[in-house]
């Protein structure tokens, strides 16, 4: 699918809204196309945790419009020799450093093309050493966003930074993964997709342990318990999550990045654990 | 006053900014109605607030030009059996729950229209039990907002979900209201209305309590007082609020929402209080 | 260089963005210019601090088209008697009360030309003593940016506020400066520049020193040093900041706004300080 701009261009950064540096990509871009439209996804992406911004762009940029270019700036590296790229992939465009915060785009879409930012007419002429999104990204995704070709960027890369999300590990009657992110509900996502939890559960009783909780069943809804219970359900992006109606389970159960998860198959809820 | 759609889309929900949820409603929006104007209102209502949500809604949404839609998300029950509704009134349209975050239209217009959404063509194919924000909402507003008809999105309810704000007490000479919202300036602000106010107090001498301390003069702006001291005077939307020039009034006085606070007319300052 | 709309108006307020008060504004400026695009710069400024305002804006305004039009609101003094003015400059046009706010731009522009808003004409029809944003700044700037004449507004004024970051004192062989701000990084951000910097120490050696910590030498970008090491630096306008590489600087040094910063030149690391 190839890439043709529908005039959006989405922003995600780890800026913070308080001071100017995203006011100012936003004038950047607006200088060099006065008719994009521009649309705020995220800025407070936890200061320099790639990662965690490669799967927010990764849950979110497949429900914009093809063609739409989402310039991401979460960027430790900034004024290292790490290369600033272009990313083009299932009809959309994606701006950013090299440092795996595509990486979900990657997995996502079959053939990415991704480029290196070499060409001097898409990024500002004098370019500092500290803020990329203003001299190199902005003005990269606005020139794109506008219609100057992707193929006159730079060239194409035949490697780039690939980053992965913990996989959770897999025996025959136990799974066992983490915590990879609390939303702002305080609900605490873990990284066990739905189509793994049922095809090695199946219709059998199962025991899902966090942090000395145990839950036995697979909710429907946040309805699906009384107020202050926990659940466990599968959430909007298809991944097992730990809720609390009316509550964050974070705070009731103290739990965070990292933490360990364990499904166990086939195990009444009064056996010993086997974790 | 009917419905004629101006383009416009405002978002009021309770996700905060961090994670990919309302990025998500915007594409989803975007996706449907590429011409579309979306305007953020605000993404901090407090977490499951319906009735702070049906406040700053109302407080607003009468400053927009008629024919703008606003989606509101404010939504503990998503995944039960409340329904989504779209309310036309006063030459705006309301995409949301039936939970009665709309309660402010209701009691500002005459005669809204309240229908539930349940045309296919109005929303996502798929809808999930977790997010009607991205699978309902989002995409009921982009159709209104485009101009596909209200009346064919579902049936005209006689019933919807009413909450109501606290009302103040009133007797001849006492007025007992409470702290209905706390802003984002420590500003305190109560459910006392202008109007009652003056209707109740005329231009007899009183005294108003909050928390132990004392006011007997309302003050025309937030100059009207030396730096540090406390006032009383009418908010931008003619309700009693309490401040401090220079500083917080929510910390000075340690007020939050609930809290009691009583105006006695005819009262000198020097006497026992009533409460 | 004279002022021509190019349809953009700007927000930079205290209000956060919790509260309604955004979205008024919002809803008022698409009222009288429905074709507009707003875009915030920032709600995040601290309460009522006028310098902070002052020097976001002036960080940023540049970077957007000739044309737009920039409305700033913080303003301690609403309802007081401080005037509310339109200043046009470089191109831009400014809203936002005479207190200050655009000291930035003055320092920065020729000939800023700057006016009362006076005329009934570019403002609501009743004024509320508490909210300028909503009745007289968001008015003036949708008319400004919609092409009513900015010299219909009101007089010219020969006399207007201007506030002064502080300025560093500079002896042959020490510059003694401040901390002017810190970021969302935690980077600690000074009020010495690059220009005066490079004049006073040329080619010699020098020591840094801030809160007890001394630096030596000035580094290109944040990936200067090994992760947790301090780096003196040119940030992106040009200020000289303290920072930590993958760190906060901030909690590292224990550094705030006011917080002296002495440059000491030809001095070796090992000499008793001077101040």
């Amino acid at each position: 699918m190839s890439f043709r701009p529908c005039g959006i261009v989405t922003l995600l950064t780890d800026f913070g809204t308080r001071d100017e540096y995203v006011g100012t990509m936003k004038g950047v871009i607006l200088s060099i196309f006065p008719d994009v439209r521009i649309v705020d996804l995220t800025h407070d992406v936890p200061s320099q945790q790639i990662m965690e911004a490669s799967m927010t762009l990764g849950n979110c940029y497949r429900h914009f419009p093809a063609g739409t270019v989402h310039c991401v700036v979460v960027d430790p590296g900034v004024g290292s020799d790490r290369r600033p790229i272009l990313v083009t992939a299932g009809g959309h465009a994606f701006v950013g450093p090299d440092n795996g915060v595509f990486s979900r785009v990657y997995a996502l879409e079959e053939e990415p093309v991704v480029r290196e930012i070499s060409s001097a007419e898409y990024t500002r002429e004098e370019i500092s050493d500290t803020f990329h999104g203003r001299d190199v990204f902005a003005p990269a995704a606005a020139h794109v966003a506008r219609g100057d070709p992707p193929e006159e960027i730079g060239p194409v890369l035949d490697a780039y930074v690939e980053i992965h999300p913990p996989e959770p590990d897999v025996w025959t009657d136990v799974i066992k993964g983490e915590v990879i992110h609390v939303d702002g509900f305080g609900n605490i996502i873990t990284n066990l997709q739905r189509d793994l939890f049922q095809r090695q559960v199946r219709d059998r009783p199962f025991v899902v342990e966090i942090n000395g909780r145990e839950l036995t069943k697979i909710s429907r809804s946040y309805q699906d318990a009384g107020v202050g219970e926990f659940l466990a359900l599968f959430g909007s992006t298809g991944l097992l999550e730990i809720s609390v109606r009316g509550g964050t389970a974070e705070k009731r159960i103290g739990a965070g990045k990292g933490d360990t998860v364990v499904v166990t198959v086939g195990r009444r809820r009064d056996q010993t654990p086997l974790f």
